[in-house]
């Protein structure tokens, strides 16, 4: 089963979503329609607007509407997307910044900015205040999650409090939000709205934790990168993080090669092996099924509904998700 | 004079502003504090909030609804100057991007991001549509405006629409909104709303044109950088493009550096005084004169008030503008 055949039935207003992001991205002046055209043509599952849309069926639920909220959420993800790739390690790790690394840089952070201001456009259209704070502080959120990340990058000295710190700001807060702007775009109770973001909360934390799964149990073809990039970019994700603290060698190793920045060679297909072997992919797993469970039990108030059974299976298809 | 004593009596109105401001920097994340309390120490004269308290006495004033434009309107300059400052020319040149001028830079760009959101939530608290659009279309006209800059940095073959439509989006747009939201957030009548946008831009173009004239007249002790800076970092202003239009040799020698990026070497006091002497100065001075005598007439139809004087005062001010 795709992902998209458990909501089939919301398609035609997936695809009204998908041309005003286009519209959105395609105009005004060529570099930056050149400089984010890739993100177009990279497509992404649109998973943020499908969130929206589900839960604005647990009120009145008129597109027109819809789509002030829909459309900003996902921009604001391609902004952060566009943000991620400024700077990126390559080009600094090849030790000098070419003049043409420079402008792209600078070209890649004004797209961002430019997208994000396109996105408070849009939700300008929307005259609920909470809606418009709901949505700067899930920005102000997400500026401070990615500093975190950038602080915890090459940091060997982690616990699991600060990986769910970050994951939480990094994936599960946009997604809780997309839930509870759907559910008040459409006006639905105040109860259902408080729901639908719990759900979301926990279906992104299980979500970046499967992905984090995924990063070490996938093959190179599956993940489109190297199995165990997140760690070789310095990124500590859960499974690394648990194994860590089973197996002292481990522990040892992975400290050595973060406190080198990098630097240091390390067997990752050695270091992958030690991590399935001391529980790391098993605990990780668990712990996204807990989330998942929970994400469930925030569902199950909600009125039985087209709507609820593809946010039930959506959770269902995170929780067995391959790849 | 003192800029300041024109709005001597706004001292406690600004100076609660300046708070609200400090309050929004200064929280929430060791990091970003770091990163942006050199923005506070900088102070800056805060004229845009200047220009929406003054543009709020033609209707209700209320400061604890003007701060919800005031404080954002702020952020969002210091916010572009925090991007301005990403990925500087000097760490570039040196060949080689350090981790730390890396670690630097995406912080900075962090730090703007957050700057830019906390923006958004504090105005967030109004419900006026039009307010929101006008702010956010203003942030995307500014994204727009950076790229351009950076298209036409180290252009040689540019002309005066070029210039002017690049100040336009990088000065005067900010001041023009800054005076019509506050005329918007003090429900001023429509007709004083338009004329003080008008009074904003022209006073924002004038603004502009005289800073790149001081940019060229000014000493080094002035400016706070060498003179003809603009110039040498690629940024080809009125005075220097009027001139190069005015002297075939200057515009072979400026058009011969510009093409080299900035590598061949430049007489730049011998630059200066051949720019003085094809009347590059004066042709500025002139247009910056036009551009205020603009603003004075947009103001002309507004009553006669204590507000009016200052902003009269101001556009005299900067007519007369010597650093």
């Amino acid at each position: 089963m795709k992902l998209s055949d458990i909501y089939w039935y919301l398609k035609q207003d997936i695809s009204k979503i998908e041309k005003e992001i286009e519209k959105t991205i395609d105009a005004e002046h060529a570099i930056l329609q050149e400089a984010s055209s890739h993100l177009l043509k990279a497509g992404g599952k649109r998973i943020r607007p499908v969130f929206v849309l589900l839960s604005a069926q647990f009120g009145t639920y008129d597109i027109e509407r819809i789509k002030h909220v829909a459309v900003p959420l996902e921009l604001i993800h391609m902004g952060s997307l566009v943000h991620d790739d400024v700077i990126d390690d390559a080009s600094v790790r090849r030790g000098e910044e070419t003049i043409k690394a420079k402008w792209d840089n600078r070209i890649a952070m004004y797209t961002g900015d430019y997208i994000f201001a396109k996105a408070i456009e849009i939700a300008a259209a929307e005259t609920n205040i909470a809606l418009h704070q709901t949505l700067s502080e899930a920005m102000v959120e997400m500026a401070i999650g990615e500093v975190e990340q950038i602080k915890d990058q090459y940091n060997w000295n982690q616990n699991m409090r600060m990986y769910l710190r970050r994951i939480r700001r990094k994936t599960a807060l946009l997604i809780a939000v997309s839930c509870e702007l759907g559910a008040l775009v459409a006006e639905a109770s105040e109860q259902d709205r408080i729901n639908l973001k719990k759900y979301g909360y926990y279906t992104g934390m299980a979500f970046q934790i499967t992905d984090d799964i995924l990063d070490f149990v996938g093959t190179e073809k599956e993940l489109g990168k190297p199995a165990g990039s997140d760690l070789q970019q310095g990124n500590l994700t859960l499974p690394a993080l648990y194994a860590m603290h089973q197996d002292e060698q481990l522990y040892e190793d992975i400290s050595a090669y973060l406190q080198s920045g990098g630097d240091k060679l390390m067997d990752m297909p050695g270091v992958i092996r030690r991590i399935r072997a001391s529980g790391g992919i098993d605990f990780s797993k668990k712990l996204a099924d807990r989330y998942l469970a929970k994400a469930h039990d925030a569902l199950a108030p909600l009125e039985s509904n087209r709507a609820k059974r593809a946010l039930t299976e959506i959770a269902e298809y995170i929780g067995e998700r391959k790849f």
